[in-house]
């Protein structure tokens, strides 16, 4: 069935493993008239892209978008744009002594159990690097959200069990982390640079925001936006939370506290996060996702080998430390794709 | 378009409002041969029904299901099984007075901007009696799931700020909060009395449970287990936030610690949930949400009417002081769905 | 999964066999505002109602119509309307002679074969009782139409080997058969009376035409307009043929006959039936659908039990002579279904 | 929206332009460890290709598929499968006199209609060339049927208005024209030259077969099977009439003639065409369709530009005469799809 693909009237629908020919994703439902060019994406896969920063792997990919359909004369026709992504700098070799390993905190065993074959090369379809496909769509994506002047950003809330203290948006674009609070984003690279000693790894807290989103999309009762943004989160590897607004401290307040009273000036608050019955308000939509540590690590970890022999592994490939910075980008084309399907939908109703 | 159905093997479709002729729900793909009377529902709505416990709504519903299609002979016959459940103890007189008005923390502001129309008694379609539908559907896929022998069971972890010490889950069972640990369930009892006493409201964090999942089942990339399984509790009104496993805890741990080691025995911990890469693992499937607080309260707020002129609100319409224990029953029935779901998506893998 | 779903936009599902409680119909995505009552559903279930006319089953159902959902003071909200049609006059013991052959010409055979289990009773989900849901469906969708101006006739163009020698439209309003030529009319009911002397029975040919679709609906390459309308129509039971515009007829033409040549009054011509490249070009839509005769029948025919034993059967329950013309109603609403689906659709494009 | 998708299990996307970088295809659902690779599909492309046979263009594309994920070590992994075709024989330069001109009968008018920009180059997406992408998931989707020894077959059975006098099988493979008459093929190929020689263009009637198809799939009621193929032949370019079975000729025949009676050999008579109620039986599934002549042709037409201004046309790019028998490898790869996907589905019920 089409488990890979995304979004219902901006429908994607993306291809690839790490150690294959090329990613890839098709688009359909986008928007005829839009200027778009590969520069568009390559802007957007150049902020995901591997080998830069101090949590990254040191594999090198040039990232190179070729669009192969749906453009004409520089603009979208309406028909499906498809994007590949070749693969360039693929060591497969450094994947052979694991074939047969279960690789702890990967999709090796489940992989395994599902399909009873699986391309073992880098985690093939489970891949991190499936991420720049949905990169590539969420450019596309932009380009719909930027006729409605939305905003997408995102901030690293905490890594490493380091946590933001003062949120100064400006700060977020001064350091590699996206850390909107210098002096955490100064000493979350200390914590980085010592557990990459150590050949461990970490993991963080996100917020993605969305500004300028118009009052009154999402769809009662299953694909409430909050909803079909949690599944666009949670769909993302390393992700194991999402919160919506005041989320888990929701929990802990009484109805007044949580309640977003208004005046003639708007909400007074917005713990709802700017989606209330699934349905946006007009505030800023505000999401917080929890990334596990990557699971990567050189350390000796008991595992099982596909006869079911134990076994001891530490990875040796290149791998990031942190998933953070790179699954930030890969957060914000979730959020433009899921609001972009949205925006589509509501044409429908209005 | 079809906001309202959710999966793609085992697909179901929701119906009604709060105040209207009946909820109900539509299910295709239910396998044939299934034992399925009115009786097998009634149990399963009984436990989510409001009108009991110390939390709930006065409104007594007997929410008595009529099975209208799909059975034959007492059994699943593969067609669509379609089941209503009429609205009886539907007090519509008590909304005529907040017609105009935009309730905070209800969708009824999202609503009208949406449609430019909504049906304002009870909250229409985005009241919490919608989850009858969804209560009586999970009760059918419960039925492919005794199959397997997977048992779905919930726990209320926390309540108006007051969360489980000691985890027995034999406790859960012994007071009407679902709560696996008495003295925490008795003083959330004492906290819902005083926070009644004074109108207002409370949420908390409910823990639901999957045991005896094969491994196997999910779906790359979008449509994995747990993001399936975000969406669909974040689709529960006054959910906020999903975690899986090890949830927030994840991102503040190394990736030795949060990975999860095997030997012999099987996985040597379960931060991972029992999903990895979107997959099932065998372990058990753990999932928290957070709940908002019951949004109906009766302290005077700040709100607009529909001519967007400030005006003053308090509920007098009965109301849940709290949505645990009565959402618990929802999100089992949510879970359910999502593993028939993708159980039935396995059987054209393997 | 979702077998019984019809539209993308304009989502519908139907549920419901012949001597079950009920059919019934839960539509998606009809837009907010409209004016729908009860009345309105009536009036196009009166026109499908069997016991009427001379080719029908002497099965007297009121088809008298429920509004679940979706309405509010009068109008649709924008959520689904769930509707149904109980089930009055079936007579189930009529069946129990046959529960164990099957019959030949029905789904009898083939849902033993899918299910292993199947509602024997007046052909289960596979009975024409099925499309009451249809047409109110359609009902429903022409309230969209409404705005467009857009109206679907059908036409009896053949019926028992009798075809119609002069077209006039008006004609067919005069006659129970639809027939646009009281000659030819008159010549088919004496068939029909013949015909049913011999407890045999016929089919025939229906037009259906939609008048007023505006140019640039239907999507390539899977969802063109055309390929849409022949599901549409090949889904309805006795349907064995479609045809769009000059149909089997193009297969003899050359190019040059067959192209529509314009000038600056229009199209000159319209063999495509109002279709090009599966996008209308804002002529009439002309569709045909040729239909088998009914396979209920007072005469013996060889056949096997369940157990695979040879057996004679005939027919004895109450049945039309000729599909025609309530079917003629079923093609109407699915029509309105698809071109609907699509006007909502092409909202999103432009 | 996804009008470029099909199928539901077995779930196909294509993409690309006639004139643009490639065409395309990706392939969702399809099960593990088939063995697949590009001469698989390079083989079944070779059928269809251009440049080929007296009716065709003159165009020469090598049609050379790239596999760019899906298979590992030759084998398929359950994950998406995209297959890219490059273009290379494109003569833009060809229709750049004609970008202002809507052609008669292709889909110019219509595109521009409905999305207000369009790739004149070739008919862009509404070129045959789109359908070398269904041909290569047909390929794909045959190695799912080969596991149930299904076999498709297509035969001209009409072209230019010559049609078959005496069905031999054998002799189809023996002429260009996959004409199951060697007589008639000869009068075709005649036809086609004197056509060819006045500039103009001829259509034609094609059966596909499937043999061995088991009973019991398809599903009731809007995806009978018979109407997904109705869908999928009439989502052919040129296709505009599709039968099943006795087809038009079911509508002039008596119950009693047209019912397929069984004894204990089986059915008696295929007038079915291997489907009841939607659901195979078992016998040989038979489809007609109706296929207009090529709408490029080099007389003069009369047309409209851009601009509503009267213009004569005459097409003077490289040009089929006739849709057969190239367009008999789309009609086999599109029953193959059909076939597959339920086939899929029907893992899910049983």
């Amino acid at each position: 069935m089409s488990g890979s693909s995304f979004g219902k009237a901006f429908h994607i629908t993306t291809f690839g493993e790490s150690h294959g020919p090329a990613v890839g994703v098709v688009i359909q439902g986008c928007p005829p008239g839009l200027f778009l060019d590969e520069a568009v994406l390559q802007k957007a896969l150049d902020k995901r892209k591997p080998g830069q920063g101090i949590a990254s792997t040191r594999r090198k990919e040039p990232d190179t978008p070729m669009i192969l359909s749906g453009i004409f004369q520089g603009r979208t026709t309406g028909t499906p744009i498809a994007i590949v992504i070749n693969n360039i700098d693929a060591h497969s070799k450094s994947y052979t002594d694991i074939a047969n390993l279960f690789r702890p905190g990967h999709g090796d065993f489940t992989y395994h159990q599902k399909y009873g074959i699986r391309d073992f090369r880098g985690g093939g379809r489970a891949s991190a690097r499936e991420t720049a496909a949905r990169v590539a769509a969420g450019a596309v994506a932009q380009l719909v959200l930027d006729r409605y002047g939305i905003q997408i950003h995102s901030f690293t809330l905490a890594l490493g069990g380091i946590a933001v203290q003062n949120f100064d948006a400006k700060a977020a674009a001064q350091n590699d982390l996206q850390c909107p609070d210098m002096a955490a984003a100064r000493a979350m690279e200390e914590r980085i640079k010592a557990v990459k000693q150590q050949g461990n790894s970490l993991g963080g807290t996100v917020q993605i925001t969305a500004m300028q989103v118009p009052a009154g999309i999402g769809e009662p009762v299953f694909d409430k936006l909050d909803a079909e943004i949690a599944r666009a989160m949670m769909g993302i590897g390393a992700v194991k939370a999402v919160e919506i607004g005041a989320g888990i401290q929701a929990a802990t307040m009484t109805g007044f506290e949580n309640n977003d009273q208004m005046d003639k000036t708007g909400f007074l608050s917005n713990h709802s996060g700017g989606i209330l019955a699934g349905i946006s308000t007009g505030e800023p939509i505000v999401v917080q996702v929890h990334v596990k540590p990557i699971p990567s690590i050189q350390l000796d970890q008991k595992t099982l080998d596909q006869q079911g022999q134990p076994a001891v592994i530490s990875t040796t490939g290149r791998h990031d430390i942190c998933a953070i910075p790179r699954i930030n980008k890969v957060c914000e084309a979730m959020l433009a794709l899921v609001i972009t399907d949205h925006l589509l939908r509501q044409k429908m109703v209005a």
